[in-house]
């Protein structure tokens, strides 16, 4: 069964997310009695209510695994998705826009049910960032959706754990996994946020220890998994259950376990940082680039933490140039090549 | 000038020294009024004396940068060495030895004055060592001795700091740094002891910045180097000065430090570590092995500890095993090949 030839780097399962960034007046949130700044989960027909109102100004593909991938293929490499959108006018945005951004994206869409989902983000004129998300069809991920095919050529999946929310989505990610397993490919996570850990530790730590390899989390993350404070101790912990933990720490850097080795990675200086949403997924792309592309996991890090730092000193969480050209002009000051 | 074509992986440059083992009573140090265990340089006729007065019981070539070669060579590596012997009989051991060990060793000896040097390690009943070196014919070593033709055939020249105690060896050693950066080839040093350091602080500060792109030391070496009480700042200090730093902490295994990366890796466990001459020594041939066969650079330190544990288990600065069978199966534990 096992196939030597991978045509993709990386495959991403994930939620299929389409970002609607607009720019509102003050007044628009009160009016609707919606809660400024942060992310909160709404309702279709909320999300329906708002959408109504706003002039979109750009809707791009997101979601925290199409980012990582949108990222590899931004480097230079071959990335696939999987996800599941409806097939209407979002659903349709969402594949024209990952297949620009070079992400095979085969999934079917939904007919019928629930819309594609949707992050609304409203920028008021104070710059604040409110966001309204509708997961919509992206929770109708199902074992169907998750094609022998693609995982048998990707080196490495890459799931993250926000498909856990969702029953159907959960088998499709256990599957995705097996599947992975058996064709000799390694398993990726990443742990989404820290909210999702309390909703499903006990159940990601059966998953991390039966099947994962690589694992991505920030500091908070990986203390919350192990109801540990200190992040130090949790190094210790996490090697014992993968191969390789790739821990990023905002402005710390970042660090990777692999057995006996910890390496510590300075974090790139950004002078005007201005929004941190889809870093770390960029973060985990660079760091699956370097991995599928042969590079030492010191500089897998490095990788990682250059292309956040792209991501961080504009809003969105799509680069806003190439990655490849990026990462290389930075790698080259620290003697290394991309 | 540039030649690609590397006969050798490692070319080492040091005092060349002949260790010799002798079994002694109680009695015998306190009778000739030796000081009882550490190191003593002795002159000649003291060294002669004691010679005089033994039963050698082993006598195997030793030095700091001949031990690193040796260990490269036990890891199936390449290595040649370059250093000062007379042509008396220790001389010709040192040869002898040297060249079974797996190491090229070409360098004229000495036709008159100072006779080969010699380090006389007398083992009392109480299991202590104390140990009277006699550097002779080793601080001969001159510009002379530095074959172009080695030293543009090897990947990385390793010295020893050692070579600065004496004018004439602090020219060759000069000499030989030229000639590789001339060559484009690597310059590694390691920073032999403390008190060498304190010898020559500024002149080895100098050295490293002008030419050294690897640095050997222990964390006291590294503080002593930078004045600094704190190992963790020596860090940040260390890595504007050379390419890769790789810095041993006994029990605490070792760091690597290379620009805005630093790798710590896990020490070895040694169950009954009884002496720990030479590990240092061995630490670098173990990772200039790995550096020299395109290992990462936390491979290339898991390789050093592992080679250095070996050094720890048994009296003697050499491997009683092949080290490249002892670390293979080692690192089969930790998922990686030597």
């Amino acid at each position: 069964m096992v196939n030597d030839i991978t045509e993709y780097d990386v495959v991403g399962i994930g939620n299929a997310i389409v970002d609607v960034l607009a720019k509102v007046g003050e007044g628009f949130l009160a009016e609707r009695d919606l809660h400024k700044g942060d992310m909160t989960l709404v309702e279709a027909q909320k999300a329906g209510e708002i959408y109504a109102d706003i002039i979109p100004e750009r809707e791009i593909s997101g979601g925290s695994a199409a980012n990582a991938v949108a990222a590899i293929a931004s480097l230079g490499g071959t990335p696939s998705f999987i996800g599941k959108v409806h097939d209407d006018e979002l659903g349709q945005e969402f594949r024209r826009d990952i297949g620009a951004a070079g992400v095979d994206f085969f999934t079917n869409p939904l007919m019928q049910g629930p819309s594609t989902a949707r992050s609304i983000v409203l920028v008021t004129p104070d710059a604040q960032r409110s966001m309204f998300t509708y997961l919509g069809a992206s929770t109708h991920l199902s074992v169907d959706d998750i094609d022998e095919k693609i995982i048998s050529a990707a080196k490495i999946v890459y799931i993250e754990a926000y498909l856990l929310d969702d029953p159907q989505s959960a088998e499709a990610m256990k599957k995705a996994a097996q599947l992975a397993r058996q064709y000799g490919r390694q398993v990726a996570l990443t742990l989404s946020d820290t909210s999702c850990i309390e909703r499903h530790r006990q159940e990601l730590k059966d998953f991390i220890h039966s099947n994962v390899d690589i694992l991505f989390a920030n500091d908070e993350e990986i203390c919350s998994l192990f109801e540990e404070k200190d992040f130090y101790k949790t190094l210790d912990m996490i090697k014992q259950e993968v191969d390789i933990a790739a821990l990023t720490r905002g402005e710390k850097g970042s660090v990777v376990v692999n057995n006996r080795i910890k390496i510590f990675v300075e974090a790139e200086t950004v002078e005007d940082a201005v929004d941190s949403t889809g870093a770390g997924d960029v973060y985990a792309g660079g760091f699956l680039y370097g991995l599928t592309h042969g590079r030492t996991l010191g500089t897998c890090a490095l990788i990682g933490n250059i292309a956040a730092s792209e991501i961080l000193s504009h809003y969105g969480a799509r680069a806003e140039v190439s990655l490849r050209g990026y990462v290389r002009n930075k790698l080259r000051q620290y003697g290394k090549t991309l």
